[in-house]
């Protein structure tokens, strides 16, 4: 499985040193060393820096699983990439989209809504993330009901999201917000899963429940789906390319 | 529209006094007033105590929509009872499910799972009710994202209930507890929502987000079904009765 | 309430005669007739041809439902009347597709797919609809578990959509075919029906089931909500304008 | 993974020899020797007629997955095996439901309906099974949006069960009926799908695409949870064993 990370890599002056203290190469770099544990990924990461925005037609096509973090830059990355990663997700891509992706134009694409709408603090805050579907495949090998971030980015609702099609975690915080903070859909050929923790100041993907969900997220959005041509009558049509 | 509100109406010895004081008549004389206010209701209470234990076949055909408030002598409703309600539910009665009620045996039966399980706390703790479907119509009439509940019995995850079909608040409590807390299900030809705020010895429902929650809830359930007889092949088979 | 019929209004050369036949004042005409049955209704028509293609800001604001009914010229829309629609349903419209608008600028960007990709054939051929959720409130009123459309342009799987919020029809057509054909969305403050019968050179919307279900389409899709400058944190954020 | 396959085995007199001619080791042989054929798969058969009713507490504790089908007998299921089978789903284990068994205990107590409801005929009729959800991993390597069931027994709407969680397929008939015929939910820590093709007088579970169908959800129901004991507070509160 090819699992391409991408991360916007543009932190905000006030936040690179925290940064770089807690991920001396870059989240992406953290988030590569993850993945590269698991014997049948095979793991490439991209910044927002590189050629192509670090998005190019030749990365989207080699890759199964888009591993996306953006944060303050979302606006800057180009039309023609969001549309290029549509097109993907539907042809059976899988998307994950981390923490402050919920602001990325893919996503808010690809739901229709501002997902940019969500409440936000920064407030060293502890979290709290329950499952609320544990037959879930992205909640298995957790072991209890909720388990504790000590310190993250507080999100709350209103989230401005479609009803997720399955809806594994919820978050809340110590001041008391809440969010549909993991969630799964179906679009096309492709499945996506937004996963909120992961504020790039604290050490939130060393701790092992995170961990583990991003590895079983992964998995998850893999759809193994390359139907390329399908489905075919509306391809004659010409509706769709 | 035919409202019947249902009351076990058998507190606990220390919890009596407390309930008198905040609702004279009883949880459903208090409901039955709040619910007489609207032209288009007409109103029945129902406690335990009653013949048939206040559901007999008679209030059941009578009513369109049955508000059930089951506190913890829930397994003493009699099974025949038990299906007769889910008998009507599926032939287009509307159901609303009130705080403890997630025990009782209607709400299980009618989900497949063992809904007396979520976790509790009586702490006096404050609740925040959150709109995550602020489209639906039991949210309309909420000016806020979210509303406060001062005081009221917490409740919390791992909740063990179907996937609701619509989502329309979560609650957090003071502690950091989360509950999917206004739910709607479809069964058969009927409808379902489960509303989770209002523990006899405190005043919720005289706050008027959670009236206008419950005026909506009602006239969401009802359905206007009457389909008697409907679907007919299935009647013919033998299969159903 | 206030409703928006918006039809295209611009027939393929060799179907005008037959849809003039079977609606003399086009499909608007004929819907808007229907709607004006209902004495809470109020009604506007709008097409294609007229100032701003009959969206402009003054009707968009003015209406709390728009019915639209596209169909070979949905490329034509404007991108600003796109975004402005969806700005609107995300803030409380209802939107009631119907028929070809499937292929819509405002479905597909609602969706965050293609919905333009169905199998499609224009063959004389009955179409059965049948409701799967009879407890549903577009289904109410509607005797039996399916009922026909003599005939009626065939549509069929794979239908590029999220599934729906709410699945209340399936559609089968004489040649095998099955469409999802009615459909619900939840869209922020807003609520989506398509609906996919009403060739318009066939006289479907004249049949009183139809008639019926597009009545409880309407009501259904009402909100009533006019929540303006809600939820006010992403507004002042600068996260949404 | 610990597969169970359990048969009913009790055809009706009419039906022995066309089933025997077949299926010459019954339908469960048949399973058994597709299931086999996966190297990670350790496979069971069981019939009624077996000790316990070929449904001890010892084969359902030893199980992961539970591929289930019953027919004309489905009655005859003790109570008792009945709420074993509920409780284990409820703790992980998987449930398949093949064909005829819409209409067992099992299946319309963890959904809450009498899905005895359907329409059913007998008539060789084609059956066409679409793809209604190409993201999901039930539907991986079917090549095709739809594919041919030469002769199956006919099944219709209204099938009276809950919403899926996840609509995978839907089938339709030569003779016009529609029916839900791929569906998931959720239920505690497990995971069921109900598959409705394989009237047992006719060769269905021989056709490639349907065995791939039948392997991939064995793989999606089995969750790999056992989480015994789980979730405690409410084990300790006495609200469940």
């Amino acid at each position: 499985m090819n699992v391409l990370v991408w991360y916007e890599n543009k932190p905000l002056p006030e936040a690179v040193e925290a940064e770089r203290r807690i991920y001396p190469n870059g989240i992406h770099g953290a988030l590569g060393e993850l993945f590269v544990t698991q014997p049948d990924f095979l793991v490439r990461t991209r910044v927002m820096q590189d050629t192509g925005q670090g998005l190019t037609d030749e990365d989207l096509d080699w890759t199964n699983v888009l591993v996306y973090f953006s944060h303050k830059h979302w606006r800057d990355i180009a039309d023609d990439r969001v549309a290029a990663m549509q097109k993907r997700v539907l042809e059976g891509m899988g998307l994950l989209l981390l923490h402050s992706s919920h602001a990325s134009k893919i996503f808010s694409r690809l739901m229709g809504t501002r997902t940019q709408c969500l409440r936000w603090r920064e407030a060293d805050e502890w979290q709290r993330v329950w499952t609320v579907n544990p037959a879930h495949p992205i909640a298995q090998g957790l072991e209890k009901e909720y388990f504790i971030i000590p310190k993250d980015e507080t999100y709350g609702e209103y989230f401005e999201i479609p009803q997720p099609d399955e809806q594994v975690f919820l978050t809340t915080s110590q001041g008391g917000e809440v969010l549909r903070s993991g969630c799964c859909w179906y679009r096309g050929l492709g499945r996506i899963f937004y996963f909120s923790s992961g504020h790039e100041t604290y050490p939130v993907y060393y701790q092992s429940e995170v961990r583990q969900i991003l590895i079983n997220a992964v998995r998850w959005v893999h759809t193994g789906n390359k139907r390329i041509g399908w489905p075919n009558w509306a391809r004659e049509s010409g509706f769709i390319e």
